[in-house]
C-alpha cells in the first residue's frame, strides 16, 4: 500500500515539475480521495489548484474534503466561487458544510449565495448546518436521510425507494419515522423495510422511540453513544424533538481520529493547530506557549536552587542528582496522568470511583517511591564516603515519587470538574509543578539533615 | 447520563452489599452491556460471578465481553465451565474467541471440548479464530458472513434471506459471492440484492474483485482500510483468496480506540497493560521498567555534572539553571515526537516525505532555540553582574533546544523504519537522552567560553 502511494507519489512530482497537472490529475482519480489528499499535501496551494481543476467535480470535491482542514482557507482563496460550488454541490451536506466553514465570511456568503440560484435547497440545508458549533452533534451531522410519515403504506415507501439512486440508498441504514409535527417516532432498518409486508403502515414496522441526539450534544458524547452502542447511524433531533439530521459511523470515526491526535498534541504540550501544519512558523507559535509557561516554571525552579546555593557549594554532590530526581519524579507524574487523561477523554473515567482512584494510585506512589528510593540510596551509600548524602537523596526521591505521582493524579481531575480539557494543561504543567516541588522536596530534606551533621 | 449511571452505580452497590445480586442484575439487564461493564467493573470477582449468574445467558455474555481483557481471566477462573459455554453460544464467534484468548490453556482446551458437544459448528470457527493472532485481521473478524455462490438467482438467495432472524440479517451489510472453490469474485449490498431482479444470478448483480484483506493483516492497516474509505464491513480472505470471515465497523472501533489508548500509555512510558488494570502491585510493576529506565540514564546526567564540579562550585549559578535547560529541552523534544508518533500510526506519515519533515522540524528548533534562548539571555545580562554568564545559558539553551527537537524528530522515525513502535520507545527515552545530551551541551559551553575568561 505504502510502495504503492510511494511510487505514486514519485510519478505525481514529475508530471507537476513538468508542469503537467493534468497527467498529474490522470493518476490520482484513480486512487481513493483519502490517498489523494495524502499526496497532494505536500504541494503548494496553485499546484493543488492546477491539479484539482483537471478533475471532475465530484472527484476534486471529495479530495477537497480529505485535505486538512487549516490549509484549506488560503487554496479555497485560488479557486474561483463559481468552481467551489460546483464542488460543493457535490458533495453531502455534512462534508461541503465543512469546507464552507473554513471560508473567509465574505467568500463564504458569496459561495451560499451562488448555490443558492443553483440549487436553492442544498444552500438551505448548508445554512442551516454552518449555525451549529463544529463540535457539536450539528456540526457533524448530514442532511441526507430518509423520512417517512408514520401513517404511510410500506408498499409507498418501498416504491419511493426503488427510484433512488442504488448507490446513495445503500448509504442509509434507517427510513426514520416522524408524526405530523415532523417528531422523530420511530425508525426502520432499510432492511426490514423491503421484507416488510407492502400493505403495513411504517408505525406498525417500525421500531418504536429510537435513540436520537439533540442537536448540540458534544460530538466526543456521540462518539461515545456510537462506540457503546455499536451503531451505524443515529438520528439528530432539535430541542422538540423533530427529526433535522443523521449522523452515520464514518464521520463518528473522522471525530475520534481527531480528537486521538488532539489528545495526544495538547498532552505533549503543542497544539491541535500544529496536526497537519507545515509551515515552519505556524508550528513554532503552536509550540512557544507552553515553552514559556515552562522556562517561567523553570525561572522559579531557579529560584528555589539560589536558595540553598550555600548549601551547594559545601557539598556539590547534591547538585549532581537534580536532573535524576527531577526526572524521576516528572516520568512518575507523565505516567499517572496519561492513561486517566485518555480514561477521561473516552468517557470510560467512572467519577463516583474517583476517591478509589486517588488511593490506588497513592499506593502505587508509595510503592514505586520507596523501591526507587531505596536502589538510589543503597547504591549512593556503597560508592560514597558519606552514607547519610546517599540515605538523604534516597528518601527525597521517594518523596518526590509520591508528590508527583499524586499531582498526576489530581490534577487532571480537578481540570475535569472544572470543564478544562485535562490532556490541555497536563503535560508541561505537571512536570513543572513536579520540577519546582520536587526542588523544594529534595534540596529542603537534604538541609534539614545535612545541615544539622 | 454520567449522573444516571451515577445513581445506578449507587443503587447497585446497596444490592451488593446487601447480598442481593439479583437486585443488582435486574438493574443491569436495562442498561447496555457497555454501561453495565463499567459499573461492574469495580466489584470484586466474586461479586461480578454472583450478578453474572443472575442475568440471561446472553445478556451476561454481552456483558463479559465488554469487560477488560485483563480482568477475564481470574473472573472466568470462577465461572463453571458449563456456564461459560452457554454464554459463548449467545455471542458472536469474534466476541466468543476473544473471551476464550483470554483463558488458561487448560481451561480453555476444556471449553472448546465442551462447546463441540453443544454445537459442533461454533466449536469449529472457534478454534480457527483462536489460530489468528489477536491484532491481525483474522483475530479480528467473525465467522459470522453471508457468501452466495455465483451461479444463485436472486430469487433464492431473497428467499434464505426471509427464513433468517431480523436482527441477525440486519447486521449484515452484505452478501459475498464466491466460485467453485469458495474463492472471493464479489460482493452485493444486501438492499441491492432485495432490489434486484429475482431471475437474474448473482455475478450478473455483484460487484466485481471487492475490496478484501489477507487475514494476516495488520489490524492497525485494517483500521485504516475501514478510515480511509469509509467502509463498514470489509470481507477476509485466505492466502488463495478463499473468503474465511468478516471484520465490521463496529469492532474496528474498538480497535481504534484500544490502540489510541496504548500510544498514549506507552508514550507516557506506562505499558498498555496497565489500562483498566487496579491492582497496585500490577500497575506499580507496569511502570517500573521505565522509571529505573530513566534513572539509569540520569546516573549518566550525575557523572557528566560531576565531571564538571570544579566549574559548579566556582560559579554555582549554572547549578540554578540546570533544571530549565533540561525541561526546556525535554518538553521540544516531547512536543516533536507526539505528533509524528500519532501520525505515524494513523498511516498519515508519508515516508516518502521524511527528508522534508526532518528539515521542517530543525527549522522549528533553531526558530524556537533562537528565541527562547535570546530571552533567557535578556534576562539574565539585565539581572545579573555577569553579562558573560546570561550570554553562556541563552546560547547553550537554543542549542539543546535545536538538539532536543533533531532527537526528537529522528528517533521516532528510526524506531519506525526498524519496526519497533515509536510510542513504546520514545516518551522516556527521549526524555532521558535529551537530558544527558542537553548537559553536556550547557556544561562544555560554559566551561569552554566561561573557562577561558
Amino acid at each position: 500500500m505504502i510502495e504503492d502511494l510511494k511510487s505514486l507519489f514519485e510519478q505525481i512530482v514529475q508530471h507537476i515539475e513538468e508542469d503537467d497537472p493534468q497527467g498529474a490529475a490522470r493518476l490520482l482519480a484513480e486512487v481513493t480521495p483519502a490517498d489523494a489528499a495524502d499526496v497532494l499535501r505536500s504541494f503548494n496551494h496553485e499546484q493543488k489548484v492546477a491539479v484539482l481543476r483537471h478533475l471532475s467535480a465530484d472527484t476534486a470535491a471529495s479530495i477537497l474534503s480529505e485535505l486538512d482542514e487549516r490549509s484549506l482557507p488560503d487554496l479555497l482563496d485560488l479557486l474561483e466561487d463559481k468552481e467551489i460550488v460546483d464542488m460543493l454541490d457535490e458533495l453531502d451536506s455534512d462534508d461541503a458544510a465543512d469546507v464552507v466553514a473554513q471560508m473567509e465570511d465574505d467568500q463564504a456568503e458569496r459561495v451560499v449565495d451562488l448555490l443558492d440560484q443553483v440549487d436553492h435547497q442544498d444552500a438551505l440545508e448548508l445554512s442551516e448546518l454552518l449555525r451549529y458549533p463544529e463540535d457539536s452533534a450539528g456540526g457533524v451531522m448530514a442532511k441526507e436521510f430518509l423520512s417517512v410519515r408514520r401513517d404511510q403504506t410500506i408498499g409507498s415507501v418501498v416504491a419511493a425507494l426503488r427510484k433512488m439512486d442504488e448507490e446513495d440508498l445503500v448509504s442509509h441504514h434507517f427510513a426514520f419515522v416522524v408524526d405530523e409535527q415532523d417528531r422523530l417516532v420511530g425508525q426502520i432498518p432499510l432492511l426490514k423495510l423491503l421484507l416488510a409486508d407492502p400493505l403495513a403502515r411504517a408505525e406498525e414496522v417500525m421500531t418504536p422511540d429510537p435513540l436520537a441526539v439533540e442537536v448540540m450534544m458534544d460530538q466526543e458524547e456521540v462518539a461515545q453513544l456510537f462506540r457503546k452502542q455499536d451503531l451505524l447511524s443515529l438520528a439528530v433531533v432539535d430541542a422538540n424533538h423533530r427529526l433535522i439530521g443523521r449522523i452515520t459511523v464514518d464521520d463518528v470515526i473522522d471525530v475520534m481520529t481527531d480528537e486521538a491526535a488532539e489528545d495526544m498534541a495538547r498532552f505533549a504540550g503543542s497544539s491541535e493547530e500544529e496536526i497537519g501544519e507545515t509551515s515552519v512558523k505556524l508550528i513554532s507559535r503552536a509550540r512557544l506557549p507552553w515553552l514559556l509557561l515552562g522556562l517561567g516554571g523553570e525561572m522559579i525552579s531557579a529560584l528555589v536552587i539560589s536558595g540553598y546555593q550555600e548549601n551547594l557549594r559545601e557539598r556539590v554532590i547534591l547538585a549532581f542528582f537534580i536532573p535524576l530526581v527531577m526526572a524521576t519524579g516528572g516520568n512518575s507524574g507523565v505516567q499517572t496522568s496519561a492513561n486517566l487523561i485518555r480514561a477521561l477523554a473516552m468517557g470510560r473515567f467512572d467519577r463516583f470511583r474517583a476517591r478509589r482512584h486517588i488511593l490506588r494510585e497513592i499506593g502505587v506512589g508509595i510503592l514505586n517511591g520507596f523501591l526507587l528510593g531505596s536502589l538510589v540510596a543503597i547504591i549512593l551509600v556503597l560508592t560514597h564516603q558519606d552514607p547519610k548524602v546517599g540515605m538523604v537523596i534516597g528518601l527525597s526521591l521517594a518523596c518526590v515519587v509520591l508528590v508527583a505521582t499524586t499531582v498526576g493524579t489530581i490534577v487532571p481531575l480537578i481540570l475535569h470538574a472544572l470543564k478544562i480539557d485535562p490532556a490541555l494543561a497536563t503535560g508541561p504543567f505537571i512536570t513543572t509543578s513536579n520540577d519546582v516541588l520536587g526542588l523544594l522536596v529534595y534540596l529542603g530534606l537534604a538541609h534539614k539533615f545535612l545541615g544539622f551533621i
